[in-house]
């Protein structure tokens, strides 16, 4: 039975990714609190302990000694903060693991983009299921792992239940170089991220078919005011992909080769169709089709959504998808 | 004294430079009107007799043989749509010597971004008085010339008294390849065009300080916040700015080394100080003085547009301002 009285000068960080590398040493050596990183591989803890880095994560880049890492759950045993940092289709099973480690009163933050696969739910909603916790809060926006590890400026979002508490996290999370903005959308902030990844993956494909800067910059416009409608349907708030998450986090994605869901979406834009290319790793591939699927559900217009998930199902080349975007009639902006 | 009456389907484009000439072709090829390129230089003219181009603005670029082109303001008689293509700064000049050719009953609509530098004035201000007009529209957002001259989808806006003139000018000026979004927001459209720059030369010495690529995006979505508020305060819509003008426009300029404004604020990134680079042909250092003063009278917040500023008048340098920027207090996103 979890612990219900919890420290919240104790943040756990579950995953030893990038990610969940970089945020526990952006939270470790702000010295507002203890920070744990737990791993699930006793090599990354032999590893710390020799180097004072997790290389397997974040190759060459220095940890705070004051970083605990370490392969057993019990640490999370009265912490006040949870980190949860795995991948978005690992944080079931994770807080499946976990629940009896977790307690009541902690708060725990899901920092991983994208929807579950099975049932294109929200990961909140997820990991609040198999916490039986209520209140889970999402972390997330532009940031690469790197950048924020090695102390370059980031700003992302933390969304919960109230912005009070939202607060009381950036705050606690937040360093020197790494500000947390407090949000209470926790859908809106959930959907930027998931969705950007689409519009990352259709600026692919622009890019791809060589339609030049200024088509791209017109997808991102237009593709961000469909996802703001798509929010505002789902019961977020309109505005909060225009900010941080959605479009602070595109503007990363669509403009640096880092992102898997950019170098998909080029293939297919330089192949001309889906034939040939698997997108079974791509999150924004899979939350194309949910949120086409949806969208259609929910009577909101979502053109560049729904192409991107036609030319992905092989039920249209590229070619026709463009041209059927670019002859729409035209609407007011 | 200029006709009374004109032509709905009289289309004339004031200015050969780049920009100019990519709409006059894109306006001929649509086929809906008759198209005049009105150039200052008889050269221009003599030169597309010979060769069917401008390649003093659109080197290699043939031009659609339907598009007239002349040094002769006579041409404006009777002209139903006259687009004024010319740089920003000489707006007022072009309207003091047209104003006895341009019909009272015409749509004139200026096509340039940023405001007049001895006053601070929006363009269509600026135009309006010195053809005793009122209703001047103004097209913006991201365009490259020479994408527009070529065929590529380009998507930008035009913004007018009313939609529904808006509307009948976007009807007008679009092609199967370039679309505009009628707007009745002249003020958020003029701002978000002006602005832009401003957060282009952040951007430019953020990548010039080597701070990174999450740094960049995070500058843009909080950028964007605080234009929209000014926006605001300034009369016009807030949401404009999160549209092609404004958003998709700084997505253009900031992540495509075309831009001036950019390599202007790279160049102060990578020295650290304003000190030797001379602002004066851009257009973004002038509008970051004028923005930062205004909205200090109206009260309005716009930290990063003040820290370009004080970076530009030499009051701070790179490494101070950056160091501000990141350590104000945290608001809500």
């Amino acid at each position: 039975m979890a612990a219900e009285s919890v420290q919240k000068d104790r943040i756990v960080v579950v995953g030893s990714g990038a990610f969940g590398t970089a945020l526990a040493a952006v939270a470790a050596s702000s010295g507002k609190a203890s920070v744990t990183l737990l791993a699930r591989r006793e090599s990354i803890v032999e590893d710390f302990k020799q180097t004072g880095r997790n290389d397997s994560a974040l190759p060459g880049i220095d940890l705070p000694g004051a970083l605990i890492v370490s392969d057993d759950p019990a640490v999370l045993e009265g912490a006040g903060i949870v980190l949860f940092a795995m991948p978005s289709q690992a944080q079931r099973e994770a807080g499946r693991s976990l629940y009896g480690f977790i307690g009541k009163g902690a708060d725990v933050v899901i920092c991983a983009k994208g929807m579950e696969r099975a049932s294109g739910r929200l990961l909140t909603d997820v990991v609040e299921e198999e916490l039986h916790l209520q209140n889970v809060a999402v972390l997330s926006g532009p940031g690469f792992a790197a950048d924020i590890a090695k102390g370059l400026p980031t700003a992302m979002v933390v969304a919960a239940s109230s912005i009070e508490r939202a607060a009381v996290l950036a705050e606690a999370l937040s360093g020197a170089t790494f500000r947390l903005y407090p949000s209470a959308d926790r859908i809106g902030v959930q959907l930027g991220g998931a969705l950007k990844n689409v519009l990352a993956i259709a600026c692919g494909i622009v890019e791809g078919a060589g339609l030049g800067d200024s088509a791209r910059a017109a997808l991102i416009s237009r593709g961000l005011a469909e996802m703001s409608r798509f929010v505002a349907a789902r019961g977020g708030e309109a505005d909060t992909v225009r900010g941080l998450s959605g479009l602070g986090d595109l503007v990363l994605t669509a403009t640096s080769h880092q992102s898997r869901n950019l170098r998909y979406g080029i293939a297919l834009g330089q192949s001309g169709s889906a034939s040939g290319h698997s997108g079974e790793l791509v999150e924004g591939a899979f939350a194309a089709s949910v949120a086409a699927d949806v969208a259609r559900q929910l009577g909101v217009d979502m053109p560049v959504t729904a192409a991107v998930a036609a030319i992905i199902d092989g039920k249209m080349d590229v070619k026709t998808a463009l041209e059927r975007l670019m002859s729409r009639p035209i609407t007011q902006e």
